[in-house]
């Protein structure tokens, strides 16, 4: 996982660039899940998804098609993608693709939408689905032209600055996505006429998300080195798609571990509160699995003002992580620990010897499809999970 | 100085906002001073900007200029400027303006030239002169109209979100100048051919101290908002030459205490050391008279990369000055230490009587002319010109 090097290296369409994918193919955040589970915003997500890709009219035909089975459902780690909240993913959807050369891992995750209605928090309306067609169709081919022309973007280095520029990598995205901005700019200006250039440069720059997904799917190809090491019981995957909390282990192989997910605790958006709040949702709990994100909050002090707590409860939540994880980063540092490397690796075993479940932070999506994103706050998933694995690796190595 | 609200308002050139300035008269960092008394910095940028101006052919000629008193030398303070390192600046280049419409102040300063090579540090070869020509031919141009078609930059604004990114507003810019990159992109591609466009965003991006400058002019009008109010003990400026360190108090009007500048500690770049190093230069101590700079030091622990110490030793830097000022910022605050506001408005009569001088980041300059930058660190002012400030306050309201 420290030895991981990943590298941002081209922008394309899901069909081209994810494994597997197909016309009747949707990506969703989390473990497997049916429909008949699916929580609101994932149905949203999915509705509009296939409104935007013409597969369907409107939401009762979106409904049916998924109902009678012509679409398919499937997570979008097994693709080797993720993707924020509902993280959904279709075929002509354009993903960044991040390598990792080091291990040849690869992992693809859509375009950040911004704020507001967004696809994401299971929003389908009209503005939705025009937003997704500037951006796949107008946006993705500039950004990919502008990623071709810089060469790629070194992402672990991008990380570790904008750790030092009080970003976190998860819900504290503004150092990253203005150096993921100032990487491309020069390039996005040669790359597309001017009208557009100017709507690109806009779009990036006032979204302090735009660097979420890739830096996601970095996460993924950082803990991806990682998976598959028999005996290993470093956590290699948690993500939630609003229904169950799933996680996977290095030696378990391919097995989603899953219980409920929980509502995660946090600040509401102004006529909100933790009744309108759905269980948790999105594959961006990556990051904390990678050493990020809640992992590496100390960095981050700001962020108390996004989702609740004190500057020292930040810090005491990366301290606390220090407790359940195996090494500290080699390149993630937190400058007011004394560069000491962020918490990396979750190990199961001393996850359920200490009763200390990982800290989680999210945004927080409203339990209705269509209303979006009502607050960010922190959550921690169910001991038990890590249990009934901790459960599952005695059996399978025989302890 | 609080209730100041600095705005980037625009650029123009120096003989069109600057007051005062005319063809024959340069502008420089700190106190007055005569060419004899000029250290080699400071004498590079002076010939370095009358070869610029096409006024000299070349060295002795520049030399000669000045010592025939064919062209002038005046403090930037003494003309509503302020200038990082040498702050020389001719007629025809172009400058930031920034006001303060609360107290209807003014301050300009000029564009930042990065890394390497550069008048500021006291180079004036054939490329510091071509770049000079190129920033202000045809940058300035296309950052003024991009400037007016996004109609402004609230600089306070862009100050308080740059102390929760790591920034301390002097020595480490890097968040406020993505900040001020990301505000103008869009507006650089409209105004701009995309090959200019593309020229610009990259020039700014690679300059982390892009908004040095900008950032230093609206120090300037916040203390110059404090200035001049009787009775009171508050410093309002501090600046060196390079050979002299001054400083003015606000309720002593335009006079500059002076005395010999201090070598600065800090790191050195490879090969350099003190021996090299030019006395304290530049107006940038501009920022830490108004609560910024070594005063805000604990939003920046990163920065000890660079000017050396411990992220321990960046926090009490801020919590001493808590002990010689007299407010707390409302809007400069600093995460780490639960968002109490950066320690504003240096006393006169708590820097005497504690014996604690105000701490000032900086730059290093090597002393001879044309060299540049060696390293960064830190240094305080000597304590003998706050005692005169103090007995000449003493004198004046008749203690």
């Amino acid at each position: 996982m420290l030895a991981a090097h990943p590298v941002l290296t081209g922008v394309a369409t899901a069909r081209e660039a994810v494994p597997g994918m197909h016309d009747r193919l949707l990506l969703h955040a989390g473990p497997p899940i049916a429909w008949e589970r699916a929580s609101g915003p994932l149905r949203g997500a999915v509705v509009g998804a296939l409104l935007y890709e013409g597969l369907a009219g409107d939401e009762a035909g979106a409904v049916a098609l998924v109902e009678r089975g012509r679409v398919a459902l499937a997570p979008c780690h097994d693709h080797q993608a993720v993707g924020p909240m509902a993280g959904v993913v279709s075929a002509s959807m354009a993903v960044w693709v991040i390598e990792d050369s080091p291990h040849g891992g690869r992992a693809c995750s859509t375009l950040n939408e911004g704020y507001g209605k967004v696809l994401r928090y299971g929003a389908f309306s009209a503005e939705v689905i025009a937003k997704l067609g500037w951006m796949n169709r107008v946006m993705a081919p500039v950004l990919a032209e502008a990623l071709a022309l810089a060469g790629g973007i070194d992402l672990r280095a991008l990380l570790a600055e904008a750790l030092h520029m009080g970003d976190e990598g998860h819900n504290r995205n503004k150092a990253g996505s203005l150096l993921l901005l100032k990487l491309l700019a020069p390039w996005v200006a040669r790359a597309a006429a001017p009208a557009v250039a100017e709507e690109v440069l806009r779009f990036l720059g006032d979204n302090a998300l735009s660097v979420l997904n890739p830096v996601m799917a970095a996460c993924k190809v950082m803990t991806d080195a990682a998976h598959g090491v028999a005996g290993s019981t470093v956590v290699t995957a948690m993500a939630r798609n609003g229904t169950d909390f799933g996680l996977r282990v290095s030696g378990l192989g391919e097995r989603w571990f899953t219980a409920p997910a929980a509502v995660p605790e946090g600040l509401y958006f102004p006529g909100f509160g933790a009744a309108d709040a759905n269980p948790d949702i999105g594959d961006s709990t990556i990051t904390e699995t990678a050493g990020l994100g809640a992992f590496a909050m100390a960095a981050a002090p700001a962020i108390v003002n996004f989702i609740g707590g004190t500057p020292r409860d930040a810090l005491d939540a990366t301290l606390e992580m220090y407790e359940i994880t195996a090494a500290e980063h080699r390149h993630f540092t937190i400058p007011a620990l004394g560069f000491r490397g962020t918490p990396t690796g979750i190990d199961l075993r001393k996850v359920v010897e200490l009763g200390i479940t990982p800290r989680v932070n999210t945004g927080i999506a409203h339990r209705a499809a269509g209303v979006g994103q009502i607050g960010a706050g922190w959550v921690r998933p169910p001991l038990a999970v890590f249990v009934a694995a901790l459960e599952a690796f005695a059996e399978r190595y025989g302890f």
